[in-house]
C-alpha cells in the first residue's frame, strides 16, 4: 500500500510529503485502500512555476486548441465514466446509477463540451472594438488558477472536472487542482484521463495540475502568490473567508460559493391549490442526497393561515416517513448536530429529527420559530445547516413577512411559489423586489436544488453566499469571465491585436461589439 | 463666515460637525472664504438610511427616466459652466481655459451623455434569454454606491459629477458623493445641479447626496455598512488599502483606482527614427498638470544604444527648459520630495530637479537607474512619486528588458514606441506578452495620459493599480457592470419580469443575447 504521486508539470511524482490521509467509505465505515500524501509548499512552488510558463503557451493559442482539449478530455471520461463513478461512488456514498452514472457524470462531460464551445467560438471575449478611435478591448485569459472544489460535487464541481475546472480552461488559464480530500481517489483518475488528453492535443502539460492535499497556512499563502491568477473556492464558510482575507489583502481575485440556505417563500394562494405538491417538492429537494446540496431549501416562510398548520404538518410527516441518507462524514454529522443545536438555542423549535441515526447518518430534520423570534434572533437563525434538515417560518402578517425577508443575508437563490390565478400577486409585488436584491436565482413556483448549465444561470449572489454579487460559477460564457482580465488596446498595430481583435472576424462566427452593436461580421 | 451645508435627502442642512476646514487657493496660498464640515456619522447614517429608500424606488424605474435625469443634469452643469470652472480653479489651480472649460468640463458633460444613453438603451444589462428552459438574466442595479473622488480630477472624476458617479446612476443606484477635501466648493456647485435636475425629473431626491469630509474611521465603517451596495473610490494607495481591507472583510465590492506608474518601453528603432518627437511627447505627457495624472509616465525603459543617451540628454534638456507647474497642495510637494528620496535612496541617480521650487512648486524631476540596479531594488524602485517627474531605466540587452518587464507590478497602462517599418518587431514581440499581463491598457506609439471615453476603454488593470482587473472605471457601458449584481430569473412569470428579460425587447433597441445570438428583436 503506497503513497499515491501528484501530478506536477505533466509527471505523476512522489509528493513532498508532510503528512498522510486515506478514505472512508461512508456506506460501510472501512478505509478504503489508498494513501494520498498532503504536500508540502515544495509541491506547491513547483506547480506554480510549471502552470506560469505554461499560462505564457496557453495565452498564445487560439480557442480552438484548447476547445480540442476540452472535447478530448470529455471524451476519455466518457470512455472511462464507469470507473470513475465507481471510485466516487465508494468514497462519497452517492447512488451509483441515479445520481453518478445517471446524473453528475452527463452533466460534468456536456458541461466540458459547453466550456468547449464557447472557448471555439470567442464570443466570451466581448471583443469590443471602437473604430475611428481605434480602440479595442476583449477579456483575456488571467494567469494559473487554483481550483478547490467541494465536497458534494466529486465530478460537476470537481476540482479539475467541474465547473470552475471548465471555465478557467476555456479562458485560456491553466489549472491548478486542489482535491477534496474526501475523494483524492476520484480526482486521480481524472488527472490521468487529462494527461493523456492534453498530450493529444499538444497543450503544454502543465496546464492541469493536481494536488491532494495541503496545509491551511500553505493554500492561505497559495491564493495570495504572484504567480497565481486566481481562486476558486467551493466549500463551507469558515474556511472561504480565511482564503477570502488572504487572497483580498493580496490584490488577488478569489471567487467563493461559500454558504446559501435558499429561503424558499410559499404563499397562501399556492397551499390552496396545491399543499400536497409542494409538500412533496419541498421534500424531495431538501432531503435528496441527504440534503448536501449549496442550492438545498433551509428555510421556508409561510404567512400564518388556514392552510399553514396543514402544510407543516404534511412535510412533518413526510420528513418522518423518508428514507434517510448518508452524509459524506462523520465530520458532516457532527456539524449538522451542532446547527441544529445553535438554532434551537436561538428560538427554533424542533419538529421532527434532530439526533444523529448512525455515525454517517442523521434524521431528517424540520424545524419550525415565529417570524417574532426570528425578527429577534436573524443572524443566529440562519445559521446554515448542511444536510437534511430545514427550518421553518411562520410569519404573523404580509408586513412582517417583508420584515422578515428584510433581515435575509445574501443567498444563492430564493423561491416563490404563489396562486397560479393570481390571488397571491400583490403580496408577491411587495415581497419580490425584498428577496430578489438579497439572492441570485428568483425562482417561481420550483424549487431550487436544480442549477441548469445555461447562459442565463446565475449561481452565484450576495456575500455571504459568494465573494461578489456580479459573477457566476456555472454557465458559459458568462462564468469564465471570473478568470479573465480585461484588457484595451489603444492604436495598436492591426498585425499585433489578438485575432479576436484584428478586423476580419477570427472564426467568421465570433460576436463582436462593433461602435455599438453586437455582430459577427468583420469590420470594415 | 458660516460653514456650508450638507446635502442629505434632498436638504440642504446643517452638518452634525466633527470639525471644519477651508481650502488655500494653490496659486496664491491664501485660504478661501467658505469653511465646510467634517460630518459625524449621524450624517453618514442619514444619508445611507434616505439611499436606500432612493434605491428601491430607482430599481424600479426604466433606464429612460434615470436617462433624463442624467441630460437635465448635464444641462445644468453646461448652463454653469463657468461658475463651477471659476470655483474649481480656484480650488485647485488648474488653468481655467485650457484645461477646466476647454477640456474637463467638456469631458464631464459628454460622459453623462454617454451614461444617460446607456442606462436609456438598456443594452448595458446583457440580457441573456435562453428561451426554451425559460431561464432569464440581467444585471441590475446593486444599492447605494459611495463615490469618493481624487484630488486631480475636480470635474471629470469628481465624487458627484464624474465616471463613478455616472456609472453608478446610469446603472440604477443612488450615489452618496465624498468631495475631496482640496475642492469641496465645487463639489457644493455641482449638488446644486443635480438637486434641481432631480427634481425637473422627478427623481427621488436622494438619489445623489453630498458630504464633505469624513473621519477616516467613519469612512472605514461606511464602505462595510449592510445598507451599502459598493464603493467607487478614486486616490492614494495607502487610503485605498485600508478602505479595501474594510469593505473586504464585509463583502462588500469596492472599486479602487490607486496608483500606477504606467511603463513606456522605447525601442531603438524608434528613437532612430523621431527621438525629438519623442522626447517632446514624453516631456508634454510628464509635465501636464504638473504631472498629476494616474496615467502619467513615471518609468520610461529604455535600451542602451546609440541613441539612448541622446535621448536621455534631449528629455533633460526639456524637463529643464520647460514651465514648472503648480501642485494642488503643499502635501502634494512634501510627498514628491519623500518618493523622490526614496527612489534616489534604492540607487536611482537624479538626472534633473529634485527639489521643492516653492511651496507647492516641485522641480520638474528626472531620475536614471541600470536595468541591474532596478533587478536588484525592483519593488522600491517602483514607488509612485505622484507629480511632474520620471524615473528612466537602461537595460543592457533584451534579455535584461524582458526580466526588467517581468518584475513590474500592475499598472493601468504600458507604452511602446517601436520603429514604424517593423525594425523593433523581434522585439516588440518578446516585450509584449510581458508587458501585457501586467497593464489594464496597451499602447503603440503614442504617451498613455488621455484616457478617451470610449466603449473599447480599459481604464483599470492588475493590483495595485486597481482592485480587480475586469473592471474598468472608464467607457460605457462597461464601467456600469461594476455597480450591478448578475440576476437571474428562473421559470418566472412573464409579467413578473423586468422589461427587459420579457419577450418584447422594451426599446425596440436593446441588444440581448437570444438563445446565444446577441439581437435587437423581441423573442419570438
Amino acid at each position: 500500500m503506497s503513497t499515491q504521486p501528484v501530478l506536477i508539470n505533466g509527471q505523476w511524482q512522489p509528493a513532498q510529503v508532510g503528512s498522510e490521509f486515506s478514505v472512508i467509505n461512508p456506506l460501510t465505515g472501512e478505509p478504503l485502500p489508498d494513501q494520498y500524501p498532503q504536500s508540502t509548499w515544495e509541491d506547491v512552488d513547483a506547480a506554480l512555476e510549471a502552470a506560469s510558463a505554461a499560462a505564457k503557451v496557453l495565452r498564445s493559442l487560439p480557442g480552438s486548441q484548447i476547445a480540442d482539449f476540452l472535447e478530448a478530455y470529455a471524451k476519455q471520461i466518457e470512455a472511462q465514466a464507469e470507473t470513475i463513478c465507481r471510485q466516487a461512488h465508494l468514497e462519497t456514498g452517492l447512488p451509483f446509477e441515479t445520481r453518478l452514472m445517471g446524473g453528475e457524470m452527463p452533466r460534468t462531460i456536456n458541461q466540458l463540451r459547453q466550456a468547449a464551445q464557447s472557448a471555439r467560438s470567442e464570443s466570451w471575449r466581448m471583443a469590443t472594438i471602437e473604430g475611428s478611435a481605434n480602440i479595442r478591448s476583449c477579456y483575456e485569459a488571467l494567469g494559473p488558477v487554483l481550483v478547490m472544489g467541494p465536497n458534494n460535487f466529486p465530478l460537476a464541481f470537481g476540482a479539475i472536472s467541474g465547473g470552475d475546472f471548465a471555465a478557467a480552461i476555456a479562458a485560456g488559464n491553466p489549472v491548478i487542482g486542489k482535491a477534496h480530500e474526501l475523494h483524492p481517489g476520484t480526482h486521480r483518475l481524472f488527472a490521468e484521463a487529462a494527461l493523456t488528453a492534453l498530450e493529444e492535443t499538444d497543450l503544454p502539460t502543465a496546464t492541469v495540475q493536481l494536488l491532494y492535499s495541503l496545509p491551511k497556512e500553505d493554500g492561505l499563502r497559495l491564493v495570495a502568490d504572484p504567480r497565481l491568477g486566481a481562486t476558486g473556492y467551493t466549500g463551507s464558510r469558515q474556511a472561504g473567508e480565511k482564503l477570502k482575507a488572504a487572497a483580498d489583502a493580496a490584490g488577488k481575485p478569489i471567487y467563493l460559493e461559500m454558504s446559501s440556505i435558499n429561503p424558499v417563500v410559499i404563499l397562501p394562494g399556492a397551499l390552496e391549490e396545491q399543499l400536497e405538491e409542494i409538500a412533496d417538492a419541498f421534500t424531495t429537494s431538501c432531503l435528496m442526497a441527504a440534503g448536501q446540496f449549496c442550492t438545498n431549501p433551509g428555510l421556508v416562510f409561510l404567512l400564518k393561515g388556514t392552510q399553514s398548520d396543514a402544510f407543516v404538518n404534511a412535510i412533518t410527516t413526510r420528513f418522518q416517513d423518508a428514507p434517510v441518507g448518508t452524509l459524506f462524514s462523520a465530520a458532516g454529522c457532527e456539524h449538522l448536530q451542532k446547527q441544529l443545536d445553535l438554532l434551537q438555542t436561538a428560538g427554533a423549535e424542533l419538529l421532527t429529527g434532530g439526533k444523529p441515526k448512525s455515525e454517517r447518518q442523521f434524521e431528517n430534520s424540520l424545524l419550525k420559530v415565529s417570524g417574532q423570534t426570528f425578527l429577534a434572533n436573524a443572524e443566529a437563525l440562519q445559521a446554515e445547516a448542511f444536510g437534511n434538515a430545514s427550518l421553518i417560518v411562520e410569519a404573523e402578517s404580509p408586513i412582517e413577512l417583508v420584515n422578515l425577508l428584510s433581515t435575509l443575508e445574501g443567498n444563492l437563490t430564493g423561491c416563490f411559489y404563489s396562486h397560479s390565478q393570481g390571488e397571491d400577486d400583490t403580496l408577491y409585488d411587495q415581497l419580490a423586489p425584498v428577496l430578489r436584491s438579497k439572492v441570485g436565482r428568483l425562482l417561481n413556483d420550483q424549487m431550487p436544488t436544480g442549477v441548469a448549465v445555461s447562459a442565463a444561470m446565475q449561481h452565484g449572489g450576495p456575500y455571504p453566499s459568494t465573494g461578489h454579487p456580479g459573477f457566476t460559477a456555472v454557465g458559459f460564457p458568462s462564468t469564465m469571465l471570473r478568470f479573465a482580465q480585461l484588457a484595451c488596446y489603444d492604436q495598436v498595430r492591426q498585425h499585433r491585436l489578438p485575432p479576436v481583435l484584428q478586423d476580419k472576424n477570427p472564426t467568421g462566427e465570433t460576436w463582436r461589439r462593433i461602435n455599438g452593436s453586437w455582430s459577427q461580421r468583420d469590420v470594415s
